[in-house]
């Protein structure tokens, strides 16, 4: 085991030094306008999708402030303090506080939107650059972001926030503009948000907001039984069959197998991530190491049985609560955050069948996922790794996933051997 | 029934324009140090007690402005200026924001405790007065008081607010200290707050949190069966037995009868008050006239059925749920709060048992509690009218239950005659 502990992490070191640093700070920074382009072939030339998103334009700079936490390269710190500005300076609604969902290459605001998926983003970028580099500005919008979800998101009848607003921080419509749902998805970003902002500020008030929002997940949207979370709910957090939303990837994704009717699915990737979001989450409330182990254990577990490849490594995009994968795709961010999750369960309950199911899944990812022509990331394979769909980058792609993983990994990794 | 409602008007304007208008605007202004003074004996005498209390510097805020809003008398306006002034300018906690639960008469802090029925009284006297001022920095203060409350005592776990909290808005510790309790009281002044702020901005954000608390109380704090309100619940809204709490006006109390273990009583005075408090509420959000008829008949009736002197006039302290009542002294402000809700009930309801209701408590009112030495109300009489407490200002009586109750009674009875 200590002998492929030590190959993957040299690969991994690999994957981060020939790869994705390089990738994200040659290419990724736009140096016309400031900010992030993250849209880019499998050779890394730009598909010419310049619009800047939020959710990739945070990524990023949280992905380069991570980076540069641990490889100390003054590039890494320039890509992302330029793209701290660019953000500040286009995205912040003068108006209504907040951030723009979408603006243009040049800072052109094209989507005013109040998601709160995207606030969520801004809040782990800001909090992690603010910590990176004692940057007080930054701190100072990632704290002004979380006072502005717990006036205008939470609900203050039911508990848990509202994730879909207006520009003007009204609830959204019913529906498709899904004013009226609650997700697993929103509140497990929130966690990991929060998560971020304590460790940068260490307040009480963030502090207790992430132990709220603990508590929302585990009592609400979690399926104990089955061990795998769920993924809609009405505002009451009852389960309710999951719809397509405006603004998120599932939405606006062309490519791949589809549910006619994806009721009652689970996604393996996700709750795998969401096992170790939560130990981290609770790491730096100071609980105890194994505080999760009996949770954290069924999303391994159930993944093991039902969503992984235990012929070719990987785990596949969505299944039943109980029972047997529906999409056997898989999809690059869901076989980055199991090969974390693994390592970590690996860590926490001592089992190796949880280091097997992280090597098996990297030989997988290695062989299939990471692009011989610039060593990021594919974005959809087939089950048995034909590729579907070959970007590295797109609106909802770029460092965060695979940087984050391959950084995790590595310390996990030179920790054991 | 005419000729009633114009004699108790008749009455009811001497009480304001005789009574309480010059009591409060000659001896309740402090010319010394600004703010106000609220503790008198009977013939109007200060009692020595000279600490000032948010809860009734608020409420002196907001009945000056409300009186002046009726009779533009600008001694009213001067009185509630100098107030505000010094509220600002010596309740504001600069370090941490929000508001001192208590200073000395020269504006020394004494205790800057952070008690959300206090916040709440804030936002209710600033709102008002910003209203009928048009003051913005006034209103100012009450939005940033409202968002405070949001961040830090929301349950974004369970809904509802936490109402007790430290200097630095971490919550308090549980008991006497009461951080682990929730409660109908400080919800419905709550309600009662988000209404005037709401009706001083007509911001969306503000009627969104008025909606949103009515309905923790209808939901969670009320017995739709027996008609009456509850008092105490933990933080999941389990109606727990009644304890004395830190910084209320039942643990600083000393006279009058007690019960031992008030475990399940319910108060017809605040149940009424409830009622009307919530009849204006939906008012200012624009609901239907009748929109809580069935509760509000339901609070009336059950305090005509248990707690109302059908003999004297007036409606005693507490009961239990389903069943006689407990403690038969009167205390002014139930006989206040009826008067406004039985009228409130009698213009919705259409039931002329709600007018003789009121009408049978203001003669006792004005019987009893109307002290002919300065037309102001004594504080607490047994059952016959026997005086108990003479005080006319204490630091929890001042202007407003009884100036709000005649103000509103006054308006109801003009458009009834």
């Amino acid at each position: 085991m200590k002998t492929k502990a030590m190959q993957a992490l040299s690969e991994i070191r690999e994957n981060l030094e020939r790869g994705i640093i390089p990738f994200w700070t040659e290419r990724g920074v736009d140096r016309e306008f400031g900010g992030y382009l993250t849209c880019f072939d499998e050779a890394g030339n730009p598909t010419g999708d310049t619009d800047k998103y939020i959710v990739t334009q945070t990524r990023m700079i949280w992905g380069l402030a991570a980076m540069y936490e641990e490889y100390h390269d003054e590039r890494l710190r320039e890509a992302a303090r330029q793209g701290w500005e660019f953000f500040r300076d286009k995205f912040w609604d003068k108006t209504y506080g907040g951030w723009y969902w979408k603006v243009a290459r040049d800072g052109t605001m094209l989507d005013d939107g109040k998601v709160v998926y995207g606030e969520g983003f801004a809040i782990y970028a800001l909090a992690k650059y603010a910590q990176v580099f004692g940057d007080a500005q930054a701190l100072d919008y990632a704290e002004r972001t979380f006072d502005l979800l717990q006036i205008y998101c939470a609900d203050t009848l039911r508990g848990g926030y509202y994730e879909n607003l207006e520009p003007d921080w009204t609830i959204s419509a019913p529906g498709f503009a899904a004013g009226d749902r609650k997700s697993l998805d929103i509140h497990m970003h929130l966690m990991e948000a929060f998560t971020a902002l304590s460790e940068a500020t260490g307040k009480e008030i963030h502090r207790r907001k992430l132990a709220e929002v603990i508590d929302i997940i585990l009592t609400h949207m979690v399926n104990h039984e089955h061990g795998c979370a769920l993924n809609q709910f009405d505002v009451n957090f009852n389960p309710i069959p999951a719809i397509n939303i405006r603004r998120t990837w599932n939405a606006e994704r062309a490519t791949g197998e589809v549910i006619e009717t994806p009721t009652d699915t689970t996604s393996y990737g996700h709750n795998v991530e969401l096992g170790w979001l939560l130990n981290r989450a609770t790491d730096v409330l100071g609980r105890d190491f194994h505080a999760n182990d009996e949770i954290v254990k069924k999303f391994c577990d159930h993944s093991l049985k039902f969503g992984f490849d235990h012929e070719l490594g990987g785990v596949y995009r969505d299944g039943v609560h109980n029972g047997p994968a529906l999409v056997y795709d898989k999809e690059w961010w869901q076989n980055c955050e199991v090969l974390v999750g693994y390592l970590d369960a690996w860590e926490r309950l001592g089992d190796d069948k949880y280091f097997d199911a992280f090597y098996k899944t990297w030989q997988f990812d290695r062989a299939h996922f990471i692009s011989p022509l610039t060593h990021e990331w594919r974005q959809l394979l087939r089950r048995d790794g034909t590729p579907l769909v070959t970007d590295i980058g797109n609106p909802w792609k770029a460092i965060y996933h695979t940087g984050r993983a391959m950084l995790e990994c590595k310390r996990r990794l030179e920790r054991m051997v």
